[in-house]
């Protein structure tokens, strides 16, 4: 392959391995307590969490929220399931030239609502125009910082008092057999809503984008304690999030199909258009790890959010192979592979 | 104005008026150090310091440089002329669907070994794809954060010595009359070297981008001791630098026309042009202002650096109006007005 194709920035295997061989092997390895080479969510070096996402959403705003909303949110989410409290942002803006300005505001007034929404600050920015036919409207990356709080030491005490655990932050390496994975809410909502706003499918009604900050319902999280490890599941969805836990936490994760939360407009719209719910990318959903003896106390403190009002349990964590055993509701057993890409192009 | 234009992206007066209404108006105030509303190279929050630039450099390979080494090196610039140590970097790179992987590598390739050269080291990144047709093959966004270091105290001391210093970073609010300008190179090279390039009128055998990390150079700068202000005289060139600093600083500036640094190949060019070589930008320079005891001994360390060899004094801060003075050759003075925007489109 000597061209650049979709999915090589579409969240799944192919990703990973164009971004091993064409883009990290090029860079200098760091001094980092969580380096480059983790793809974690953030990295961490001098004790500051460090993270960065461009976003190329289209349409720009869709049911449910804007690229200005993602923007924020995505960046704040990468930090906080870090188990890190996310403390400012950088925004950087690229235009096209004949982009209405009234659009520029809404999406701007939409970030810094989201801003306020989180108590995150968009402390430095830059703005850049392409003349037009030179960009599709317009991208927004955005860079955030984070701190280690209390909040996360003293989570990671409960933790501690069970098992070992290997590592500070919430990595995702940092998994053990008899870990319990919940997740905060319905999934495939964001990719759904999109797709079917852009291609006319007529499902928005019914489903809306799930875009949202989720440092306030990380935070009470860990405050019940007992958390090890966090992702979002973004681009290539639950099954790219559970897949890359299991390679990086080399464990088996076994997860009961029927305990995934899934709203029904997205169990039929994924019917109609033959793609897999699981594979589709959230926006304002955490997957979760805890260890076994907190995991209703972590539910529960969930569940007490608006955000995490639909949290469940839905499966647990084994020794074994690098795999994901999906249990049917019938008693079947099927590995979940990862995907090879998110269905759903430019979703975030 | 209804829609964006080009100018709205170029770093001048243009910009700085669409920013304040459309962008920054709609973000939360924050309580930092150094908030986003001074406007500065880099925020300070917490004690972090944070910045973010997209580039969008057109072409991607140019002569003395590609849009990798403008990513690494603009951004550790921006926190470098803040006195800061820059400790690490955050990558986002969105690239256009059929784009050839080997342009790729060599672009990566490129920050890599720019970011060993600055000895900053890319610890986390993101990567996106847009449809063919939907991006003009790549922009790359770079954020980093540095630090305090004790280089910048002691700096900051010898410059105490000789006067107050309102700020204890080196803002663009910190200058005061009697200070000195230094100029760490020839300026207008990257401008001249893209446009020339660009459209073919043949002046890159005689003028290459200057496009670089300074780090290295600040560093000897500050050991030196006695600097107060600095600013990377990117877009809208050493005009729009020198403008910014009178409003922020309120103060008057000004330089002698002669001492300023220029290729000939740069004068000559511009004459063609009909441009103005000091509206132009630069990614390898940095505009200095010191108290006027320690000039000579800032100078000497700047001309020590291979970057800052043509390093110069071009001249000095007065008070009076908040206006930028260019006193010519033969003893005429007239005003440098603040550009409207960079004269040359998508230099970085």
């Amino acid at each position: 392959m000597s061209k650049i194709i979709m999915n090589h920035g579409a969240g799944g295997e192919i990703m990973q391995e164009f971004l091993s061989k064409h883009i990290v092997s090029h860079f200098p390895k760091a001094a980092a307590d969580i380096p480059l080479e983790a793809m974690d969510d953030s990295a961490v070096i001098d004790d500051i969490v460090f993270t960065i996402d461009g976003h190329t959403v289209n349409p720009l705003i869709f049911p449910g929220g804007d690229i200005g909303r993602i923007s924020v949110s995505g960046t704040v989410n990468d930090i906080s399931v870090m188990g890190a409290t996310p403390i400012a942002l950088a925004c950087s803006v690229i235009m096209e030239e004949g982009l209405e300005i009234k659009i520029v505001d809404q999406i701007m007034e939409s970030m810094g609502r989201t801003s306020r929404e989180c108590g995150v600050p968009i402390v430095t920015g830059d703005t850049k125009v392409m003349e037009a036919g030179a960009l599709d409207k317009m991208v927004i990356t955005t860079s955030a910082v984070g701190r280690r709080s209390g909040l996360l030491d003293h989570n990671l005490k409960i933790a501690s008092e069970y098992r070992d655990v290997k590592h500070r932050w919430c990595t995702d390496s940092n998994l053990a057999p008899g870990d319990v994975i919940i997740a905060s809410g319905t999934l495939g909502d964001h990719g759904v809503a999109i797709l079917s706003f852009r291609e006319g499918y007529g499902f928005e009604s019914e489903v809306q984008s799930d875009v949202a900050p989720l440092n306030k319902m990380i935070a009470e999280g860990l405050r019940a304690g007992g958390i090890v490890s966090m992702k979002d599941p973004t681009r290539g969805g639950l099954a790219n999030t559970l897949n890359e836990w299991c390679s990086k936490s080399h464990v088996e994760i076994e997860i009961e199909q029927s305990f995934i939360p899934l709203r029904e407009g997205v169990v039929n719209a994924c019917d109609l258009l033959g793609i897999d719910p699981l594979s589709i990318g959230n926006e304002g959903k955490a997957i979760i790890g805890c260890v076994p003896s907190m995991a209703n106390a972590v539910l529960k403190a969930i569940k007490s959010t608006p955000e995490g009002r639909d949290a469940a349990i839905i499966g647990t964590v084994k020794e074994g192979k690098e795999r994901v055993i999906l249990r049917t509701e019938v008693g079947g057993r099927r590995i979940l592979e990862p995907p090879s890409g998110d269905p759903v192009p430019r979703i975030c």
